[in-house]
């Protein structure tokens, strides 16, 4: 029976989420009834998804919902054993019990590290993966803009364009991703979000428009893409990070979509689970063969989650915010 | 060498368009030389369309772009004799002439009257027909919601959704015109926008969400539409009227559309061109047999056309809002 620590939600932000909105609350967790497995969590993936759902959708006074990697510390379901790794979607927490449906074994390929199996192949890296691939339809040699082009799921989009042989170019809000985002991750053209005005910025950066803009933004960042887009563009939106905290930001220039005959499509990777062995077998191979790149934020102990949220939506994190918990 | 009175544009619009906006040109038309016609218009279609290139792609000091349906006058191109029907997109003038790749063949069905060629057998019944099934992909039996419902090709799309079993809300700016849309086009809902607020109205007239919206509006009726989205909805926009005469009818509900899958798609005929001999099959068995209703608002002579373009876009028109020319 061990003690679990866990956050909570106690109230819901008004604006930016803040240190009060959330509680470390501890608990008791049972033993593994039959049919069950106790887990311990060794890793919390910190997405931006999480902030809307603490305006709807995320329950007060309960552990926050996310992406967790743990290891089975107590099994009496068939078919995992104890040290078996499972990921969850059951989120903020030290350790829990399950039912069968409830966990996914991982079996993590022994030459990548633990950790990338939370980012690039993880959810994030199948987000990035499908909604460029999938949704956004992507086609060789293609103009592409990627925004948070620094984060998680951005960092990857903008590398799979270029593996695709496509221009890239990116946005983000430091000089320190932006430098990352040139000369590690090979992008065409980075642009800073904080210190260039994105409209006149994504004009100069794309002299042969846009084919495929891949949205995380939404608010100026959509308006200065759809400017820009060539005939039949299409535009995967994954998030409107621009309007989680409030505001709505509003986008004005959607008119331009009838005359090129754009496309707009929201998604989640649910929209192309089928495509999940794919995604799996190139990524395992790119990361390999070290044609993906990705940084990793690290934060240490559950207490550190609000925290971790906090600073992701602020831009403090390079590539995947992480929670480590335990090795 | 008729004399021919044409309508320019000699200013670009500062917001709505003002009658000082145009001028009457009286132009002497030469004969047809060798290869060309010279055509008598007969009627000029008045289009949303025209509004957006009153800003940019109508030349200025030039007859007004638009669709027109004329006789043939005199003819010294092979294939086309005095007495023939034919099209154009070479706007608001009473004579012209041309060569055979600006002018396209009618050959009317005699039980139909000519002017339904101007509008649902013409460009704004083929806009309706490929932006609901073709770019909006309407399944029967779905929910569907048409803005400026009682305009040409909005009155259309929402009789087509009709008679593919979906249940049908419109939108409309006047009683006159909801009351047309509910007892002759049979839709099954009508909000008036001028009386109702649209977000409430349309929450109240869809109980069942939305599957396809078909919007002409953008502004508050797409950021209404946008929270009624069901799965995997889709939105083709033919036309963002309410920003057409400045001030951009910003949209901030846009985030909806992640959770839900939604595709909005911008898009006009040109997109769906290889859908047009079936449109017209569709849509010349559908007149005939009184299952597409419409109206037309006529105004007289040339002159007329500015003041037509203004008062459709101020929303004076029922149905298509056409000029006749000539008998």
């Amino acid at each position: 029976m061990p003690l679990s620590r866990e956050i909570h939600l106690v109230r819901r932000p008004n604006g930016a989420p803040t240190p009060a909105d959330f509680a470390l609350v501890e608990r008791s967790v049972g033993d593994a009834a039959d049919g069950e497995v106790l887990v311990e969590n060794l890793w919390i993936s910190v997405d931006p998804a999480m902030r809307p759902r603490l305006n709807a959708g995320q329950p007060l006074d309960e552990a926050m919902m996310g992406m967790a990697l743990g290891r089975v510390v107590q099994s009496k379901l068939a078919g995992l054993s104890v040290g078996d790794l499972v990921t969850s979607r059951l989120g903020c927490r030290e350790y829990f019990t399950a039912k069968a449906d409830a966990v996914t074994r991982l079996r993590p390929d022994p030459e990548l590290p633990l950790s990338v199996y939370m980012h690039a192949l993880g959810m994030t890296g199948f987000t990035a993966y499908g909604g460029l691939l999938e949704i956004g339809q992507l086609k060789d040699g293609e103009q592409v803009f990627v925004s948070t082009a620094g984060g998680a799921v951005g960092s990857i989009a903008a590398q799979i364009a270029r593996l695709k042989g496509c221009r890239v170019v990116g946005s983000t809000g430091s000089e320190a991703k932006a430098a990352w985002l040139r000369d590690v991750a090979g992008l065409d053209a980075v642009i800073n979000y904080k210190t260039q005005p994105i409209g006149e910025a994504l004009t100069a950066a794309t002299p042969q428009g846009l084919d495929v803009y891949f949205d995380n933004v939404g608010g100026d960042h959509l308006d200065a893409a759809l400017t820009r887009m060539n005939r039949l563009g299409r535009i995967p939106v994954c998030g409107f990070i621009s309007g989680y905290n409030g505001g709505g930001a509003p986008v004005s220039n959607l008119f331009n979509i009838i005359y090129a005959g754009v496309t707009i499509r929201g998604f989640t990777s649910l929209d192309y689970l089928p495509l999940r062995p794919k995604f799996e077998a190139d990524m395992t191979a790119w990361l390999k063969a070290g044609q993906i790149k990705y940084q990793e934020t690290v934060r240490e102990g559950i207490a550190a989650t609000p925290g971790a949220l906090i600073g992701m939506l602020a831009g403090e994190n390079s590539g995947k915010m992480l929670v480590k918990l335990a090795d």
